[in-house]
């Protein structure tokens, strides 16, 4: 007996997954465009030297329910993208290729399906022993998508722009913070631990 | 065109809800059991003077992948329960009822169907101006019940004791992290927005 003979919802269990990762990437300039370096050095603020590291942040357009520039807690500390994925916004582009450093991404790995929908609360546990917490899913907005448009030379760059968004939709992988400090180094395996999950349904 | 297409995976759209704070409390003393207060004051580190406050705690048997005491981030800051499941509770457990002090919690609130299955990354965010993020379900333990039992004087204290952590199941409430600081007074409305859900199918 217990609380989900009420709900009558459907638990699906916990899952585990694993990756690898190839390669780490920090935004160490003035923009949040990335540069791959040797090793990602990680403290509860997130990547040190990153432009996206601290407990907090100012919130933008994600945010629309905050007036811009509020002050709120950084649940955004690391980008992380698939090079499956990337291959496939490429191909919907009709880009040659896609490097994780255009879209601002820290952790560019491999092997999981569907990167992206793994969902919130993950948690990520890297061979050196590191562990990351997902957020969730990044949306992709205009900005990566003139970075992406400037780096990757389409056809059409404005028109490359404007369809990113749409484009890479759930494609442009997770976010993610801190929860276990350290270092993050290319080819390391990771353990992804995927939690139960359910659909929340109030009138069930 | 984007990645939905490729998983096949149903998406539930965002969704709102609304509450009402019921009761506010603190664990002002050496261990979790709270007491009411008058309002509660959140940092970015959670409650101001709650043993549960800082940036990171120390792990224990709900992260049986650390050793114990490792130094993680703080998702816990905030217990949420809710009158409906406390009286479940207490029904379940044959008692005449169950205070969310026994419990630990800071936060009571009634109007929210199935409180404990509000999934991860919903935000509560509050009529004063506080948001809190949604970690995930509070797994109910042996802790929790020994209190109950010692102050809720069951026919069989040690049987309670056994018997909480599997009757509370999915109706324990949930543990936040400040968003957003300030202050949350008793009598405050709540909208609460549950995010997009799916299930991760890696196969699919």
């Amino acid at each position: 007996v217990n609380g989900l003979d009420r709900t009558e919802t459907e638990i699906h269990p916990a899952q585990k997954l694993s990756a690898r990762v190839e390669g780490v990437f920090a935004a160490l300039g003035e923009n949040f465009v990335t540069q791959q370096v040797e090793a990602l050095e990680l403290t509860f603020e997130g990547i040190v030297g990153d432009i996206h590291a601290g407990h907090t942040r100012r919130s933008g357009g994600r945010e629309p329910w905050y007036p811009r520039g509020t002050e709120m807690a950084n649940e955004r500390q690391l980008s992380i993208v698939s090079d499956e994925e990337l291959a496939r916004i490429a191909g919907l582009m009709e880009v040659p290729l896609v490097r994780p450093e255009w879209i601002g991404a820290n952790l560019l790995i491999s092997g999981v399906p569907a990167l992206s929908m793994v969902p919130p609360r993950s948690q990520f546990f890297f061979e050196n022993g590191v562990t990351i917490r997902i957020d969730g899913q990044n949306a992709p907005c205009r900005v990566a998508g003139r970075s992406l448009a400037r780096h990757a030379a389409p056809a059409d760059p404005s028109a490359a722009e404007l369809r990113f968004p749409a484009v890479a939709k759930r494609l442009r992988g997770l976010v993610a913070w801190v929860e276990k400090p350290g270092r993050i180094l290319p080819g390391e395996r990771v353990s992804i631990r995927v939690p139960e999950q359910w659909i929340y349904r109030p009138g069930s």
